[in-house]
């Protein structure tokens, strides 16, 4: 931002910090919020340890972090040490924007043992932040965030973002959802552009062996493919659909998600399944994050911030 | 532990749990200790997200974690996810055995903005443990652990198994700290042995250059080195010790010290600098771990876990 930009557009109570990682996306942010952005260095000493220094003064201001959380496990430390860094700087509020939110998927113990790691990290969070926003977390069990989170949260549903991608960039599409847990976010991304969707049905036999059938597609048979989920992690769910599809003799098929995490192999498993193009949103940082956020998720920041 | 064994030695009321890579020095305690070993899985989704799973019960009973913790990060999240699993699973008494404790250094703000990680990690063991027992933490400007952590710590002190190793494969050694912070380790293991010590005294001239100088060491020369420091990283302290006295005309130096960290290329520096040999104790698992702290710890950690 120059200098001229900044002294029209900054809110001078507003701050925003991205982790690092996240500078793409909280420059929008910033932009559209007024927010002025301050830099969070952040290094590994040769140990490994973390080192952070604000460069910076949070004055008793309201402060935005940024922090998307996709492969957590190293991301958690660093991101909970900057919260208690600008409360220790003196910072009134300390916000979190994490588009894509983990831990959500642990919410009950399917196996004696099992640790719920999903309510561990919403305590960690919650003792950390005062709000948090985030981008169509994978509730399941839960019904909304409150049931763990005890900060102020609110959701933020991609499906505007995804039914417009649609329209633009896909002719005469038809949604798939790869299975009935997508069923939710597939019949919301419809919802939006009035388009056609269909939800698979796995079927199990015995332990291993899974197979899917597809629904009635009577009059869809030259639309295209649109298969649609939240969260595209291993790509084996939405893979073998592809497999289902393309053999039904549709055409390759897009894949659109909110969250492209991306496994080892996954991008490798989609190619081979048939899948023509994958498209997610930028709650993740990948070559296929062509979905922006920011204009949906800074409303829901600048109300928590302004507080 | 074989059947047989086990029912001869364990006490049924105490039970310990390694995190992966712990289990050569869990092993050695338990069988110290005559507790039960429970197994805790730990692997990772293809997302990177942190799955747990304890194999056993841990009934009402006092349960210790062994987890060191160098390389910290991403080690984290799964330690204190444990913790809250433990306790949810009735465990009356949750314990960590930290051989190596990180976060010690940054104790104050030594630059404007800096996060002072020390407290705010203290602070994440303290809710999530009930005990703690450590070696030789890195205690710099705090005088003990009790400044930052409000669990019930305790601190072993490696000087009398390093001083027992040195004694046993050195002949006619004399101890060098490579600099003043390090007197507080070499005077405590000569101590034990009553061996001949010194420290070397680091010279700053401008912001770059560092100069070493040899103290008085009359009468020594023939007595073979043995560099001394309560942690090794980078590495680059000790080599420029080890430079100085081979310069002098000493024998090429041993190093021994408490925690072997081994930053990317401590190795290689060392090697050049014309260190003989680098030994640590088992508080990290290196190839260099020839001291074994098990026994020091055990009397700690039954004190403890016994309440």
């Amino acid at each position: 931002m120059s200098e001229s930009l900044a002294m029209s557009t900054t809110n001078p109570d507003l701050q925003i910090i991205p982790l690092p990682g996240n500078e793409p996306l909280t420059h929008a942010l910033a932009e559209q919020l007024g927010a002025e952005r301050l830099e969070l260095e952040h290094r590994r000493f040769p140990d490994g340890e973390s080192y952070l220094r604000l460069h910076g003064d949070p004055g008793s201001r309201s402060v935005i972090v940024v922090a998307t959380l996709d492969r957590p496990d190293e991301k958690v430390p660093p991101l909970l040490f900057a919260a208690d860094l600008l409360r220790d700087l003196g910072a009134a509020r300390v916000g979190l924007v994490c588009p894509y939110l983990p831990y959500m998927r642990q919410d009950q113990r399917f196996n004696p043992g099992e640790a719920l790691t999903s309510r561990t990290f919403a305590r960690w969070l919650s003792n950390h932040f005062d709000w948090l926003v985030t981008v169509d977390p994978h509730l399941h069990r839960y019904a909304s965030l409150d049931e763990i989170y005890s900060l102020d949260a609110t959701v933020v549903q991609a499906a505007p973002a995804l039914a417009g991608w649609i329209a633009r960039e896909i002719e005469n599409p038809v949604l798939i959802g790869p299975d009935a847990e997508s069923e939710q976010w597939v019949s919301a991304v419809a919802e939006h552009q009035n388009l056609p969707w269909r939800v698979l049905a796995k079927k199990r036999h015995g332990d291993r062996e899974v197979t899917m059938d597809l629904p009635d597609m009577a009059g869809l048979e030259s639309h295209h493919p649109v298969l649609l989920d939240d969260i595209l992690s291993s790509g084996a769910t939405v893979a073998e659909a592809a497999r289902h599809l393309t053999r039904a003799g549709f055409d390759r098929p897009t894949v659109v998600v909110v969250h492209g995490l991306f496994g080892d192999r996954a991008r490798e498993l989609l190619r081979h399944a048939g899948v023509s193009r994958v498209v997610c949103t930028n709650s993740v940082t990948a070559p296929e994050s062509d979905i922006g956020l920011s204009t949906l998720l800074a409303p829901a920041i600048k109300a928590h911030a302004s507080q």
